[in-house]
């Protein structure tokens, strides 16, 4: 189900117009959630993230039709995915923003993937560039995180770990990493180069009620490697264990700690949507 | 004027498949080309560009279809620039690439730019990330050139300089760029994250005829400002002098280096296509 000019429509097919700067210059955003019994999990944050995205990026943001294109999307696909993408609009050729910018909403509803899946992580050679603001957004431009997946997919695994130009941690392709010790949660601070995930707050947020110490703390690859589990998070993934990063193993999927977040998530699915 | 759906049309509304990983993941390529007199410059250079690029990201390549939009296009528009834009196309929701894509070929073409403009220069935050191999190719996601370019306008200079993550210099935002050197000529090399810019190897390989050296090597900030010249080259561009580069000034504009190469653009543009 897709949602193009105020409206849903079954087919993704739409005037479009060429000039869009989301296509010609990945000048744009998105923002992805996951609906359940027709509602979507984290409703709040998602707009407030995309909304910031688009402050970010100078963009104007339709708020309104925003909410109105995620619920819409939420109730016709009852359980599964909504994704909106909001870009600059059409433009005359070249890098400079038009000046009355006629911004373009427009979303896709998919069918779930499976919550909590168990990963395996292989690096990536590409790394996260912290250093550009688009880093911390959600933005259109994915192709370094398709480029280092189809490498780790290449290498047999399933998630690709990212490294930032200071070789520190930074993320997945597309989901935040934590790593335990003991009672302790770390996951890297938003400068590293990260995304902002709604999962990643909600347990940054939620680990105090669990008996949790969580810190946002820059995480060397060695350090990964010293913890008793790794876990991503996304909107989609929820907490993913992470079997494997190259040739180490860890325990993630019956550490207590992870098993007690997904319990948490649950919960908190349930309580917002009526059920996982 | 567009071409889409193999033909030339007025309008840039098209139907469009909102699923196109060019618009939702910037998973894509483009190449920009100058017309003259209903005739491409560097005719040639620029297809094999466009076929290395759909190569490196692993998209087929309509080389037929693109030839024909090349010269539909710039015979449309007699003078000014063409655009072609490859993606990989529709697909489902995710990173992984579909397994039989059907690539999306279109282009535009649009007024010229005025060749041979004089640039002031300002160092952006953002490094150029040449741990990608996106960096070497002209591919969609031009975020961070869009963003380092309104940076450098922001603060009154009319492009960006990009340092890589080594801090070494890589590119302007839609430009390649060399240092004079007395009777040598130096740009940084594609492994410091250079897009292989055609009138960039233009000049590589006409300046021996002009008893010229040129050189590919890594340069760093203050080699510049130890430089007789700078000058910027681009399809569009052609070769650029560069008054300045932050508080440093050049005598680029009356560098004798700058104006033979200049001559040399245009006598070439003058051979391959009337005039320029």
């Amino acid at each position: 189900m897709y949602w193009y000019d105020g409206a849903l429509q079954k087919t993704p097919i739409a005037a479009f117009d060429l000039t869009d700067r989301g296509l010609t210059l990945g000048d744009g955003i998105f923002d992805t959630a996951s609906a359940h019994n027709g509602r979507l999990f984290l409703r709040e944050a998602h707009l407030e993230r995309f909304a910031a995205a688009a402050e970010a990026l100078d963009i104007p943001f339709p708020g309104k039709q925003a909410s109105e294109a995620l619920d819409a999307l939420a109730a016709a696909v009852g359980d599964g995915v909504v994704r909106l993408t909001l870009t600059r609009g059409g433009g005359a050729r070249g890098l400079a923003p038009p000046k009355g910018p006629k911004p373009l909403l427009f979303g896709a509803a998919a069918p779930p993937p499976p919550p909590f899946p168990v990963l395996s992580l292989a690096a990536t050679a590409i790394r996260r560039n912290e250093t550009s603001p688009a880093a911390r957004v959600k933005v259109l431009p994915y192709l370094d995180a398709i480029l280092g997946f189809e490498e780790a997919r290449a290498k047999g695994a399933d998630e690709a770990l990212f490294l930032n130009t200071q070789g520190r941690v930074a993320c997945l392709a597309s989901a935040n990493l934590f790593a335990v010790f003991g009672g302790q949660l770390a996951t890297p601070p938003l400068s590293d180069g990260v995304l902002a995930g709604t999962v990643r707050a909600f347990v940054l947020g939620k680990a105090a009620d669990l008996g949790l110490k969580a810190i946002e703390r820059s995480l060397d690859f060695s350090d990964l490697l010293r913890a008793d589990a790794l876990f991503a998070t996304s909107s989609l993934k929820l907490v993913a264990p992470c079997r494997s990063l190259e040739a180490a193993s860890f325990a993630s999927v019956e550490n207590e700690v992870v098993l007690r977040l997904q319990a948490a998530l649950r919960d908190a699915v349930a309580a917002a949507c009526g059920r996982l």
